[in-house]
């Protein structure tokens, strides 16, 4: 059978120059949120099935991958349905094995845990622009804190990594579950539905406040979609979450529990005070987050380059409890990898350090005795700190020297049999 | 359903220490090929199934984790085989996907291409003790080098890693599968034979000589395989491998191409002059190599600690050209990623550096505005290159202190509502 060069449909090689944007960033990452005690884990990319389609990942369960069962497992004759051939699944994101290694070796962690993971997901999407069907995640989780302090910690972490990494003057947007139930529940719409109309409300951004409007119309009475969308009005000059919080207090009433509101305010004022990042913390009421998981405050990292999300996460207290009975507090922050990935590559950034790159061009035929000493004297500039390359001369050095420049190469050393060295930057 | 906390058969979770231990030795790889001009790529952990079932990845073919197709793709109903239900695999190795790689993007990339590759690749072996069914694999090749600069530089950055995680002392066994031809055709065995004979051969090491001559006197004149045996009963006190290639020039006479000794003769010359690592270049003429595709030097490291192999690697001019339908000469070393591993966590291997890891515990009253001050503090120790982890403190708070003494924190300082602070060495 042929042989295909191209990757499978949706996923992408990835060539030197942004390999080493990825190892770059990952190094930053892994430093940043290890100086902040979140220690590093890693799960199999296969789960069970059965652990993937337990309804807790929403429209990603419909995308998965699935590995067919091997030797005297697989029954093709009998098969009825999928179900019968496949046993794993290529894990959709590294929440839900998080959640089955925390409960599996809970009792061999210290509590609260903070688990760092970087690692690739699947999913089969429709493939786009910019959109892989194999990306990386990277993700810190705390579990077991029940505080706020968890909320202050992720998000002082991971704005410190975005700021190290170079990015500055972007938002964090924050919102909570029990806000936008109570407001949901303060201008009078039935509890069975708000999970529809929080689908309505996040299209916010895309078709606008009168849009949100005219659909919640169709569904429901004119008087409660306008007494809910006044509070979005209201709140629009309110970006500020010690403003936002209190306005709702005050407009809400009863129907704010105060110690939401008391919660969020905590998390505003330490985060302001103690953050090392530049960027501004958000009241963001219309952030929903897809996700049924998420059960109290829910955050988004918002770049001015870029539209959309670069990242997000939440409080999700009730998914590690599938896994083990018991209800386990956790809280998460994932920074979208590809996306910073894709930034930097198109504002053409520059690995910062890692030694002079220098090419040792040896002519072809160059004696294997003399070959020592320039193997030695390349020993002597690596152990120094440089990146040597060692390769024969091409036939068309002109045209190696150019492809080794645009590698990154600004210094190459010729050595011919004739004499001994010939030194020359490109 | 149920759902299981344990990971899938026959692959590991992976527990902070022991991934501190891979992001370290990661860390050193990774620095180390990069000063010999290695540049890292990526491909995609799944291939088309064609690439992956074409022959030559011998046994391992029979191991693949298959992906089955999805949606509009999937007929089940008129499925006869498993090739009408699957589209994709999980790689098995790392040299298919980058001979795939190389030929897809040959024009971007500067010739030679030295790559490395850091990944995890799967296979559906029978489980047994450490041996895992997804597992890392830690490659370097060079493509479009055909002298023995290649395998010179491949030996002497793959020995300066294993030399620099902490491995002394260890050995690089080097053979050429053209000295396993020309010593099985001196003694007179048909060349249809030869795979076979070095199957038997390659048992040396656990049937010893003896074990080797009866099953080859199974098969084949009693005259012919003494002849081949005497060879390595004389090579067997020339592990140096000059004597022994200069041996095997005298014994073989025309069978051996003096090309192939005089190559091998100045890769050793060059490799022990230029050496960082305290090892030492043994010649092994039973050395074999499973898969088919070696059509060079061979080589393979063992480390006294270990039994086994701990890596290796050749040269396979062959494979790239099934992609691109050009022979594209290619040489590569592989370095045993999880044995090391494993010989790391069994000698109680402990990360140099990192930061003094600090441990604050937080007593859980203590009010959120004195809190922010307590947050500035890890700040600055964080910024000073400490491993602060910034925790509420639990009710058992020895036992708290007892795990995380077990993570490796050796200070706590404990903050009380009651007074300022107050700090414990544990």
């Amino acid at each position: 059978m042929a042989l295909s060069k191209k990757p499978v449909n949706g996923m992408k090689d990835i060539l030197p120059r942004e390999e080493e944007i990825r190892d770059y960033v990952t190094g930053i990452i892994k430093e940043t949120y290890r100086s902040f005690g979140f220690t590093p884990i890693e799960t199999p990319c296969m789960e069970n099935i059965a652990n993937l389609s337990n309804k807790q990942g929403g429209e990603n369960e419909k995308l998965i991958f699935k590995v067919l069962k091997r030797g005297e497992k697989l029954h093709l004759d009998t098969a009825q349905t999928e179900e019968d051939i496949v046993d794993y699944g290529m894990r959709y994101d590294l929440t839900v094995p998080l959640s089955r290694f925390y409960a599996n070796h809970a009792n061999d962690l210290p509590k609260p845990f903070k688990a760092l993971q970087i690692g690739n997901v699947w999913r089969a999407e429709h493939t786009q622009r910019g959109r892989f069907r194999q990306f990386t995640q990277c993700d810190i989780d705390i579990l077991g804190e029940p505080s706020n302090l968890a909320e202050i910690e992720l998000i002082l972490a991971t704005t410190t990594c975005i700021g190290r990494i170079g990015f500055k003057n972007f938002e964090i947007r924050i919102n909570e579950r029990r806000i936008l139930k109570a407001m949901a529940s303060y201008a009078g719409f039935p509890e069975s539905d708000y999970d529809e109309i929080f689908i309505t409300l996040d299209k916010m951004d895309k078709i606008g406040l009168d849009g949100v409007a005219e659909k919640l119309k169709e569904d429901y009475n004119d008087a409660v979609v306008d007494k809910y969308l006044e509070l979005f009005e209201s709140l629009s000059d309110k970006k500020d979450l010690v403003d936002g919080v209190d306005y709702l207090l005050a407009a809400l009433g009863s129907f704010l529990d105060e110690e939401v509101a008391r919660s969020l305010k905590e998390i505003a004022t330490a985060v302001n005070e103690a953050k090392e990042a530049d960027f501004t913390l958000v009241f963001d009421p219309t952030l929903v987050r897809g996700m049924s998981y998420y059960t109290g405050t829910i955050f988004e990292i918002a770049i001015p380059e870029f539209g959309g999300s670069c990242g997000g996460g939440g409080r999700y207290d009730k998914m590690v409890g599938g896994f083990t009975g018991q209800d386990t507090p956790a809280c998460g922050f994932s920074i979208g990898f590809e996306r910073i990935i894709m930034l930097l590559l198109e504002s053409d950034f520059q690995v910062p350090g890692g030694g002079r790159k220098v090419a040792y061009l040896v002519e072809k035929k160059y004696p294997v005795q003399k070959l020592v000493s320039v193997i030695k004297q390349a020993r002597e500039a690596r152990e120094a700190g440089d990146q040597v390359l060692l390769v024969r001369m091409n036939k068309n050095k002109r045209f190696q020297k150019e492809q080794l420049a645009a590698e990154g190469y600004e210094e190459f050393v010729e050595f011919y049999n004739r004499d001994e060295s010939d030194s020359s930057a490109f």
